[in-house]
């Protein structure tokens, strides 16, 4: 039985998981009351349009906005006694990353704003709604430029997913104690989308923007998540003034200059990472290796004085969590654990 | 001065009217109750993952999911009076259509929930969060294929949008009773993304799977606007059976057989068009011949029985709209013909 063979009684079941999981979610939760909610963007810049090869709507000459950031938010009641959170989805993915698990269940979005914080979810400049500058694959198809100059499209297949997002030791065998949904693998495979990041200019315009979107809100919370776990920091670093705190979800740690090092660590920070990082092949990612880094970047954070704080879940009994940990079954028990560090950590300074 | 000079103050006379719009907004309606809310995907097909031309996650074979339509919904209490209603964006754009207007007013989505509607927004096959298939840019990346295989992406620049979407006679001459909230037309421009439309295959996946919505649903409204104008008519050819009443806001009425106006004759049906069809330059979009043949398939399907509702609102004494009139100024007074109509024509006969 190949793979689209098996897909269809799977995609049955995922059908009933979630309607079931949506069942479950009205019983637990009741209704949910917002003061308000809405989307904007944040940043843009206007460059000059590509000489279309269509007959459509861009034959003519003239300009276009790039590097603008979709945000979409909700408020609840009484979201003032809480710093406001905004979400940054990592690599091959949208915004879709928080919301609803791909077995039905409630995402971090929703349970954030529950527990009384504002959220902004944004896509990625260059991902999703936010969209992309199409001037280089429209100049390739012209002629004006060559093939060469095209971006590599990061494109994750299931298989490259399923052993990097650690839902198991080699495709499709699962971790007996695994924490993610895999019967509703199929689900994640359709929220994983063409990466364009490679057509963004250096520094990376969604930085620039989480750093505006912070100053803004006049204060946030800025998370990210394995492509994007660092760009909270690398935010600060453009400008830390809106920036409250700093949440690094599975990602690099790169290499940091002592001067940098000091900026960071005025801003209290989280760093969390999964179960079975030494479980799954060292290819494109090496969990090992890239928890040892931010482990020696917590300790040069704290050594400069820092308010940081590494949550490695299986050292706190929490066992199973992939790098998909928002979308775990346990992914509002490990929510807990975030909001009560928000808790501590920055909402009682304010 | 420049457009690029001139963009600075425009964004800050925005930044305010966000602002405003956001407080009128909560003063005039209050906090929102949802009985839930989330997203899902419908649709989506597996194939085989191009060859990576990237050393990120995509490097090693194995399969990707295309054609997979994003949805993202919110359910007002007591939704069971009315037929849900599924919204669908035009070219160039995505699900922002509906959400906050450009100057921060309260978006169609919203409002229909609001006034008791479930209300589902898609991202349109090969755009925004559904993301796209990969494989044509990756293989002429490598070589495998010559740059003329590569789509044609509509990328809409300001003036041309300003021109199809009836802002004004030329750019930026805005008319004088226009609708259009032209001050903040630099956040509508952020909603232009790059349109890859031309990836798909014949038939669209974005009508399939529409249809496969309305059923998942057991009933819904579909709601289509501009390039998706007669997507709800073309998910109907393809299954029918749950949808319950279709919307078509500003596109082209494609020329059909008689036994496919018959078909589309059983499912009541409501056209809409704003002002000054005949008052911008007919390049890309002729207004006035495409209202013309919009208003000879109301002919046709009348005279086959059909209940189906011409809205031109010029000719009901509304003056000054435009082709973004989910965004125009008088926006929910536009919605509130369409919740009327829904009323008498679906709701009533359920």
């Amino acid at each position: 039985m190949n793979t689209r063979q098996a897909l269809v009684p799977l995609l049955a079941i995922v059908a009933i998981a979630v309607q079931a999981g949506a069942q479950a979610r009205e019983q637990k939760f009741g209704p949910l009351t917002l003061q308000s909610q809405g989307s904007l963007f944040v940043g843009g810049e206007v460059k000059a349009a590509p000489p279309s090869t269509a007959a459509g709507p861009g034959a003519a000459p003239g300009e276009i906005t790039v590097n603008q950031m979709y945000v979409q938010y909700q408020i609840p009641p009484k979201a003032d006694r809480h710093a406001p959170v905004v979400m940054v989805h990592g690599c091959c993915l949208s915004s879709k990353t928080w919301e609803t698990t791909p077995d039905g269940r409630m995402g971090w979005n929703e349970y954030f704003v529950r527990k009384g914080r504002s959220v902004y979810l944004a896509d990625q400049v260059s991902r999703a709604r936010s969209g992309f500058d199409p001037s280089v694959i429209s100049a390739v198809k012209s002629g004006a430029q060559p093939p060469s100059t095209l971006p590599n499209i990061i494109a994750a297949s299931h298989q490259v997913a399923w052993t990097v997002f650690r839902f198991g030791p080699s495709y499709p065998k699962a971790f007996e104690d695994g924490q993610f949904p895999v019967e509703a693998a199929a689900e994640l495979y359709k929220q994983m989308i063409p990466d364009l990041n490679a057509l963004l200019p250096n520094p990376n315009p969604t930085w620039t923007n989480m750093a505006a979107l912070a100053k803004q809100l006049k204060g946030a919370v800025l998370m990210g998540h394995s492509e994007s776990g660092f760009f909270p920091q690398q935010a600060a670093l453009i400008d830390p003034s809106g920036i409250r705190a700093m949440i690094s979800i599975e990602q690099p740690c790169p290499e940091l200059t002592a001067a940098q090092v000091t900026a960071l660590a005025r801003i209290p920070t989280l760093v969390m990472f999964g179960d079975h990082l030494g479980d799954v092949p060292p290819g494109i990612v090496n969990w090992k290796t890239t928890f040892e880094g931010c482990n020696a970047y917590v300790d040069k954070v704290k050594a400069a004085g820092g308010d940081i704080t590494m949550m490695s879940l299986p050292a706190m009994g929490i066992k199973g969590n992939s790098h998909m940990l928002m979308q775990d079954k346990n992914n509002l028990q490990v929510a807990d654990l975030i909001l009560g560090w928000l808790d501590t950590h920055v909402d009682k300074k304010k």
